[in-house]
């Protein structure tokens, strides 16, 4: 089997049976209580005890959904609030994560320039090459900003040619002002997300890129807005895999994420983030399951993966 | 005095007497022998050694310039590179370099929307609330990307606001490729730079965020490509201090930069960072001092000094 990132990727949705992935975002205000209530691990100041009870946290909801989903994206932002403590932690779960099998994408958003960008590639991509960092901690894929353009992202590139990871440029993001920057309107025409596209679609085309899947090691984060701009963006990127935020509590529905796929049910990846792993804060879950949170991200992480499933049927 | 960031950068400025800003960028492969062949310190894939040599360089790079230059920009990738070890070294160099006097501005360029943003503004802007972590581990001023627009940004101008923080917009970046995105001409007229100029000194506009100098909390990061586009952000973006990267190493000659200030020698603060740091490799220091890397250093930040000093004359 090739160990193309984007190979692996496809190999492990055909495995599950469903594009998806879950979004570990964990914080410290909505863990369980049999978590944050453990012995010695409940005050809230001392940063030992909290990364140790979000570490826990994430380590059950990985074990939770390792067998139902092909990957999951762990947000970095919310281990480096806790300084390096926290980072310490990021790594050793996407290495708990890898070890189960998952495809990890750091969604680290990171981007500069030059040697910056290099050492980021070095923190976030590229096989360590220190002692005591074991090569299982390091992402499968990460998130980087295009807004340098091309020199800002190459590092990332380079790291993913060499050693089978993926790349995954933001192109299209969930929230709502991103439209003062992504939605303008180029006087050659289209929009920014448009032209971010194509530049990203013509970084991913070169063809020691290309798996054999068809798909790049270069994919692209598209949040469709609607439909008709949603389906435009396919078109234009048929080389880059989508990471598509904003299924469940950020609220687009099956229906608004059809677009992102092509017609044969290949080149998107859903992600879902508080709906499931706060699933036990939903009151169709909680009175099914009254304080057994386990169980409510489980079933959460089942509906979320039939959803997808059926939206991405060919 | 007013503690506001603007108010406090333009008081150093005052004192130093100099819009300066020394970028701390530290490769273990440009160390001076002295510090790489301390015993200990000479294995290049051991993180400890590794971090506590270049950890030691950039403390002595501190001591050199805080009496020369009001501020130092110390890049979070070149240590985030070692992972958690190299984080650490990260905010006790901040620590380092704030008790010694000098506005210290975090390089890390994050981005992000929502919850996320707020957790970056947790771990880069706001004072700390964890047990063992020392307020002045924090920077005063972070660099952020606008690629999400206002909902990406906001959360750290909310730090900044509360905290007397400051929050440095990424506008027009100082790299060949920046093009692609940056220089794009929109169907409104003018480019992205200057529409995203515009809008980063509208966030920078609001009262609240205005020093006693007339200067906002929210600044930008701006490098000059040429003389007229930088008149002409310098005009649109009267609210904000331009951080002004590229000078020496990166191609940018003193005339390049005179632009990025007001004609009454304001608005902005320029650094330089390998052609400081890493003056003893430059031939010119090194046949003054030979082996003395510290000396070549600080004749080289002197000289940096009074070039900018020149530009800036009102």
């Amino acid at each position: 089997m090739s160990n193309h990132f984007a190979d692996r990727l496809t190999a492990a949705i055909s495995a599950k049976g469903s594009p998806t992935c879950v979004g570990i975002d964990p914080r410290y205000d909505l863990l369980p209580a049999d978590i944050s209530e453990q012995a010695g691990l409940n005050d809230p100041h001392d940063p030992e005890s909290v990364v140790d009870a979000i570490a826990e946290y994430s380590r059950r909801i990985i074990r939770i959904v390792a067998p139902l989903v092909p990957a999951v994206k762990i947000n970095a932002a919310f281990f480096e609030q806790y300084y390096w403590d926290g980072v310490e932690a990021y790594y050793e779960l996407v290495q708990e994560a890898r070890s189960r099998g998952l495809i990890v994408i750091g969604d680290a958003k990171r981007a500069d320039i030059g040697h910056s960008a290099e050492m980021y590639a070095r923190a976030h991509l590229r096989k360590p090459e220190m002692d005591g960092i074991d090569e299982m901690m390091i992402p499968d894929a990460i998130t980087v900003n295009p807004y340098f353009g091309f020199d800002g992202v190459r590092p990332f590139i380079e790291a993913a040619r060499r050693d089978d990871k993926g790349v995954i440029v933001l192109v299209q993001t969930s929230n709502e002002s991103c439209t003062e920057l992504q939605g303008l309107e180029l006087a050659s025409g289209g929009t920014l997300v448009e032209h971010v596209g194509r530049l990203v679609n013509q970084w991913a085309g070169d063809a020691g890129l290309l798996g054999v899947c068809g798909y790049s090691a270069v994919g692209a984060v598209a949040s469709p807005r609607d439909a008709a701009s949603m389906a435009r963006l396919r078109a234009m990127m048929p080389n880059c895999i989508f990471l598509v935020p904003g299924f469940g509590a950020q609220g687009r529905g099956a229906e608004d994420v059809a677009a992102c796929f092509k017609a044969d049910g290949t080149g998107a990846i859903v992600t879902a983030s508080r709906s499931v792993i706060y699933a036990y804060e939903d009151t169709k879950y909680l009175e099914m399951y009254a304080s057994e949170w386990e169980k409510c991200v489980e079933h959460a992480c089942k509906d979320f993966v039939k959803a997808v499933a059926d939206v991405a049927q060919p």
